[in-house]
């Protein structure tokens, strides 16, 4: 068994304006963000060789990518995995070019939901229902908040404001994000007084529901760095998936084992030994402040129970040590679900290549991507690391 | 680019009794189907380092897969893909396994139907359905059967005893297979005289609709010889999706071009010339017995407009010189969507070891299966083709 490392190349990638997308189909979507993937890898889509699209509810099968990009009589295959849908989608297609099977493949993660039936929070199915409990998603993360803040002691409004500057370094950073669902600053103040959600997940706590879509160009580092200078290599691909849900004995509810699974044997596959140190960026699943804070943990970022003096400490702003989120997150930028986890890598790959504009950090070379998707207990983690 | 013919290799697999399995949720379903792999291969579910799971309709996302069989933290994916979907979903852990990122991975295929809104035939959505006209399957097929008599000059008497004596050779074969839903003879005459379902075809011109599941454990060439006297290799595998649907402008509509395009991958891949003399038997996606007809000419079995000359002469029968649905086909066997692939594969993976029973063939080196789903002019279309 080998890992993935430095065995497969991003090319090009494309990604939408996410948001309310009202006049875009999912096929204008997939249009829009394959052509912005192949003008920036310099191909053409006769170059496409197979394709895999991910979407957790905007259509089955692979055929209607096929009927959007003209992709005629390629093979198409249609990945869901609920929140790591697109994630899972690139890791297949990434398998494939590294079997040498084909040198040049098309992944793309696609979502329309503001026409459908999950435009808004009080919903009774969500994408990957049949395994999620009745309990929406703003509830079940508001009781890992409350258990999280019960276990180690920190009072309410502590944790509140704790939670609240994730959003706001959230929305700053989606002030900076053109494509970004949302544009605007919100103030600490404002996040805790925000109406609530589920408590004590307030409005600002909760990730927007939006439309978008996202693609990546792959193919083998030798043919990526004859055709540009400054490809992106996948450094490892780590998912993993729970099978207990609240069963699982050896559980505390205050962290999600699946994403402390799925990211080591990422860094295993990637040789990073200190994540805090090595890297230099993470976009990760900030479906809620309390998710992006237990996440902090979960990747080693921070020791347990100490995320929040991190946070205190900035140290996870666009000028600390280790940005996350730097385009605003799933909070800001927006949440297409089978879109997110490719739009993550969108924003790795811009960094890395220094072409992030007013978000621009000064060092990328080793970026991160993590997506959580099911039930706590249950959930299916995808980490993606990307460097040069 | 490199094919994956002999890159790796079945190790074990297992097939429910496909049927109206009321008792028997998918969890048990896929239970049932693992333990028979396992068992075959020799492995422990610990052994078990990635999987595929492919399911048209029955759940979303790999987590049932891994609750069920207690996968806990290893990653699987869903791949959905209408009735290519366990294809696929095989097709997807060849290729990583090809890329020697795991050495032993799970590949399977489920659908509960019968207590689904897809048990009978008059259903507003099939599986798929999104991409489907409102036009439901008989339907669809019926318009390529009336097609196919006009265009080749076909009476209507002749054509139809020729689709039944298709009808009649799947019902004899089921009638050698425990496993299969459908276990009774049925005479040309019987399946001429069926009341209509969608003229031409009748009860009998249409396959069941039934519950199931199918897996295959996946290794290297090497792992496997090292476990096993006998294991399977994949010599290709080929997938091709179409764009157009009938605004297609090249097209006849008395052939499948997906079919035609992804079998003539598959036949390269495998350094297939000449496939009504090279290949032992094949499994193809017989939905309706007029699929399967065209079928025969679009994999090259017969020249385009002659397949009723060897329907009549009996060369697809188990005494033939290609027995095609030895197993008893979709028709017999019956077809639980995300299952009938693999289902497909376990029946080429016995004859090629020689354990098909009744139906064992004299000679069984080299087989092939096909799966065909969506409408006319936008079929997913895949091909697998296994050998020694």
């Amino acid at each position: 068994m080998r890992g993935i490392k430095d065995r497969v190349a991003i090319l090009g990638m494309g990604c939408t304006k996410f948001g309310e997308r009202w006049e875009s189909s999912a096929a204008d979507l997939m249009v829009e963000a394959a052509q912005e993937a192949y003008a920036d890898a310099g191909i053409a889509p006769k170059d496409i060789q197979a394709a895999w699209v991910g979407t957790a509810s905007s259509f089955r099968t692979g055929q209607p990518l096929a009927e959007a990009l003209k992709l005629d009589y390629v093979p198409i295959t249609r990945v869901e995995n609920a929140c790591a849908t697109a994630t899972d989608a690139f890791r297949n297609a990434c398998y494939a070019v590294a079997a040498g099977v084909y040198d040049m493949v098309l992944a793309l993660g696609v979502e329309k939901l503001k026409d459908s039936g999950y435009s808004g929070l009080a919903i009774p199915e969500a994408p990957g229902s049949d395994v999620a409990p009745p309990t929406p998603p703003p509830a079940q993360f508001a009781m890992t908040a409350t258990r999280y803040f019960h276990h180690y002691g920190i009072p309410f409004e502590e944790g509140k404001r704790t939670l609240a500057k994730i959003a706001a370094k959230n929305h700053h950073n989606g002030t900076l994000n053109p494509k970004a669902h949302f544009q605007r600053e919100v103030s600490v103040e404002q996040v805790v007084k925000a109406p609530m959600v589920a408590w004590p997940l307030g409005l600002f706590d909760c990730c927007g529901v939006s439309d978008g879509a996202a693609a990546a160009i792959i193919t083998t580092p030798e043919i990526a760095r004859s055709l540009r200078p400054d490809p992106v290599l996948v450094k490892a691909l780590g998912l993993a998936v729970g099978a207990f849900g609240i069963l699982r004995s050896d559980w505390d509810f205050v962290h999600f084992p699946e994403t402390v699974r799925a990211s080591r044997a990422a860094y295993q596959e990637a040789g990073i030994s200190d994540p805090r140190q090595e890297l230099d960026l993470a976009m990760v699943h900030d479906c809620f402040t309390i998710t992006e804070l237990i996440i902090y943990e979960d990747l080693g970022f921070s020791p347990r129970g100490q995320a929040s003096r991190d946070v205190a400490s900035g140290a996870f702003t666009l000028e600390g040590d280790l940005p996350v989120n730097t385009d605003g997150g799933l909070k800001c930028f927006g949440h297409p679900v089978g879109a997110s986890g490719i739009r993550m890598m969108y924003e790795v790959y811009q960094q890395l290549q220094g072409r992030a504009g007013p978000r621009q950090l000064r060092k990328a070379d080793l970026g991160l991507t993590h997506n959580l998707g099911g039930r706590p207990g249950s959930f299916t983690c995808s980490v993606a690391i990307l460097g040069r």
